[in-house]
């Protein structure tokens, strides 16, 4: 069920057998030359949405903005702040929690986010910790390349090529979602070098046209669909320990 | 164009000629028992990607999340308190200022957005305005429900019974939308009461199912199309003066 | 009864009949050739003021600094960013509230504070609304300007050159206050220009004397005199539904 | 010259002169039976303003709130938190500071005050730190209370009953201000006691009715008059060596 | 070279040579009934000072807290919300960047403060990242037990029984440097269960001593010693591409 | 008893008998040509640590760090922001507060904290004000530099040259405690000079080597052992109240 599509009656309702919802969190980024800026907003919308009809769980609205201050050199990224970031991410927990919700995860497609939603997390804990004794809150973040079974399959489907930005996995699955959008251009080189990076204008330097090791020319719909089954597959598998009370 | 499926290098491009930019801002909030839960955010996307698409300028992702604290009461309502939601704002405007972006106009599904929006203009203005002289920024804020003649013409949609809150034309919208969720409830009374209120709690005491003067089974979905239509021309109007530097 | 001229005995009596309370907000800020750069806030604390004297509530301290970002390239304006003025109404209302207060208005004197009070109220709000059920706690703000019937008297007054920033109007109150300090400048043109701005920089270079559509040249003490009275007594009346327990 | 009954023209043109501007800074809080909640405020703005006449230096906006957390268990008293201080005087200090003044000083009415004043000058002066090289920017925060001459003053006037808080001299200065607002009120006992206290809790029940030490029936009209005069004159020569470039 | 055993003359002479800095960061918090509240602050400034002899690089001031909410519930924890740890981050981190640091690395002592301090390195980024070009500015942070080849060193010595919190690595270490200091007290079980946790409510729940999959009895001091060495050994060999300019 | 050194159980037992414990704080900041970085922190840690021994009371872990704006640009200083430390005692007093302590001094080492320490705990006892009657929690701000009888006993020892930064009584005291660590420089002029500043440029251009009106010289590492025992009985009499219940 999607959140966004509901009344709150439903809301009401799911809340009696469930207190368990899913909220995809992206990020609004540069992907390199084929890839969109909303990549990992839409990876991350499909396996939480494909996964809840799998699971039967309760999908929220997409955090479509993450954390991806190294890429503002490249226009159209638009990043959040780590600590602008945690704010939402508390609200958004307060708001759901204030309802009844009591498993909330975050289907994350973007590495980025990784650490100041952690931190969010704790900054929400922390609060918890210094009040009396209060329900239990369970709180979660996934993302859906280290879902069980998936960077073993990225590196089936990937040999070589994959890389860690604009990667041809994430290329694939909006292929998949996107057709009318699928973007061609020449790459040079044909795999991008990888490594390190600090701010943005570091990032620019070493990546000159946004791709991090990656040859995203490996990308096809066809396996970026392979891709959207599997992670939801694995993550419908992880919420069942919550979706039943 | 719609930033999120486009490349960087679109972006780039795009930029040569327009600075401008278009930002959909919503809201997930409660709509009363046959409202969805995401009705504003999903008002603001398609009148500001249907202004697009007959202004030719850019529209970026959708903020779902907006300022919703006085329906908290009711399950599945997600709220940013305002100092995180200006935090929002004030990111995304940096972000998209930092590449070159001169014009940026939130297009908005939520009145209880205004206010903060607003002081979050003011927070960015406040800080250029005790810099060095810089180029111009121009941000502006517009509801949908605001602009150009669309107030007149739901006066003639909806002569009794539009109200302020799960109003029969967002719903109407939705339903054109989203025909797969239309949702169908008993309203009692028929026409809900309107008025003041203050906190969630407050809210939900005075307005008890979500509705505040409105009768929603007005709704239709042509009625929906006819709204996205005369709010995207209105919009698309107002564009013209940014688009063509 | 004025707050600062009682002692907290008298506050504590007040309780006991009433606990409503209007707080006047104004702005710092300049306001063209001949305006007094306290002009809100002598505007704001003289008609909340008055209005007290007529309906016997309690008045408090006057909030002299507003948010004024677009006047600071003008010497002389001191401006509190939107989250710092968040911050002091949320400082005043816990103050307020926490000693039995309920009803809470702020009598306002300059339009931009508008949407960063309402945005505080908001603020506030959903603090609330996250806890358990509390006390109803009513904020409101109120401009003079716009209390029932003045702007009709405006248009009455100063069928031209009224304009919206340093107006006949609030020149003419503080003539009435403030005799000694009356100024007289040359004005060229007689009624300014007026329209929209961003910051600070781009308002100077728009109105470089300041005024936005006014001429303020209209302004005398009689008006004034009416002025403050007119408004007064529109406050007072507002303010009965709050002052009778 | 008072900045509020000035225009902005005449602020620039002082500042041709000058770069020095005095600001008044007092507390809205219980002061005992006999004293008014607004008695700091009123204290350090009529010593101000006074000096101002003396020394011919500009004096701006009373900021009328303090840092009055101690007090709060008395109704009538409304404290700003001491980050809530801190970003007023900062937001004081960037206003002024970028129309060109360069000594700003903050006459003091309010002891509680002195800490939060200080860590905000510290605020500025450490971003200022870690800038390139500016123009140096002096910020002085002087207590009516401290100036030179006033202790001595004091404990020749009130050889007993002074105290700390709800002292007979501030209270002289009040009567001599507002002779119509004077109050009387039984003692019990006759001099408070003095000492420590945590929060506003403790200090309520420490200091029952709000004094401090003192016994205000020691004030006269006279006194307050003769105190007032000797700070001004005391602040008026501080001031000097800043009001002539 | 120890900073807090410096002059700033010394400093300054360092500089002209390397621009790289080590600084420790720990936490005090609970280690289980044998382990010291220090733990982890010891270790990091042991590890790093070591590696500064060997390598010959500046090592700062230990930063004693970190991010423990989970361990609140036990007495003697203190910890720094994240948003305090990140703002402390920044502070360091300016500071030091502005003396003319440009390599700076943390080595920590905590699990717990990894996401932290990586979402602290982001918002430092971030507005570098929307600043014009700036001097790169490397941030890292090394956890010594993640160095180069202790994992390994921790699974040959500790089998079993290493554990995730209050483990005997650690304890061995500050057995070697506190031997006054060593603690001893029955476990059972031996082996403490391992697992998941929240907030600190949770966490005491779940692991009642405070242990998390550890048997802290296999610690001894030589294991200690040995443990440091490694370390610091690992740690030097990474900075030795920034000790050298 | 050194909490750093102490189990939590053991922190549990001492808690049965008192709830009073002190924390030094002091700062890493530049102490002329003469003195170590870390001087405030050594100082006031040896004084804490030394006290407690004497009066058998609980220390914990030493803040390093504090606000030292001021010495910015002496390269080695490490400075908080006074809202990053007002964070940083808010945290601290949070954790210790919520495990039973009441009783919470810092013991401070440097001048420049004790305006910011002061707003933090009104910024504590603000929050604690508006809520409902709690326990009592007693926090003190205590320099070494000035408990009873210490600024007469350094009047005796050093008759000129002791200054207000860099003083030879707290670089005798590093002596004592770090005898490896001496440092001697020439100093030119013998005696500094001393006065007023503002930021961190202003002070180096005030003062280029460091020092303010002091004398190193006159250190040695026999009067470091005397002041140390001198302030540590100061403080463990100070502390006699707080430590039987």
């Amino acid at each position: 069920m999607l959140l966004v599509e509901a009344t709150w009656k439903e809301i009401e309702t799911y809340l009696l057998d469930s207190q368990a919802i899913v909220i995809p969190i992206g990020s609004v980024e540069q992907h390199g030359p084929m890839g969109l800026l909303g990549t990992d907003a839409m990876c991350a919308e499909v396996v939480a949405r494909r996964a809840g009809e799998i699971g039967g769980f309760l999908v929220g609205p997409t955090l479509a903005l993450g954390m991806a201050q190294s890429h503002l050199a490249f226009p159209g990224t638009i990043s959040l702040k780590p600590s602008t970031l945690m704010a939402v991410v508390q609200d958004v927990v307060a708001s759901l929690s204030n309802a009844g919700f009591r498993h909330i995860a975050f289907l994350n497609g973007h590495g980025g986010n990784i650490a100041t939603v952690t931190a969010a997390f704790s900054e929400i804990h922390a609060q918890r910790s210094l009040q009396q004794d209060l329900d239990n809150l369970n709180l979660a973040l996934r993302s859906w390349f280290d879902l069980p079974g998936i960077r073993k399959l990225l590196a089936d489907m990937y040999p070589k090529g994959h890389g860690s930005h604009a990667t041809p996995s994430e290329i694939a699955i909006t292929q998949h979602l996107y057709p009318h959008a699928k973007k061609m251009a020449p790459l040079d080189p044909q795999i991008a070098a990888d490594g390190r990076f600090t701010d943005a204008h570091d990032f620019r330097r070493r990546y000159p046209d946004g791709r991090k090791g990656s040859d995203p020319s490996l990308a096809n719909p066809e396996d970026g669909a392979k891709l959207v089954e599997a992670a939801a597959q694995a993550l419908a598998q992880e919420m069942v320990r919550y979706t039943n009370k």
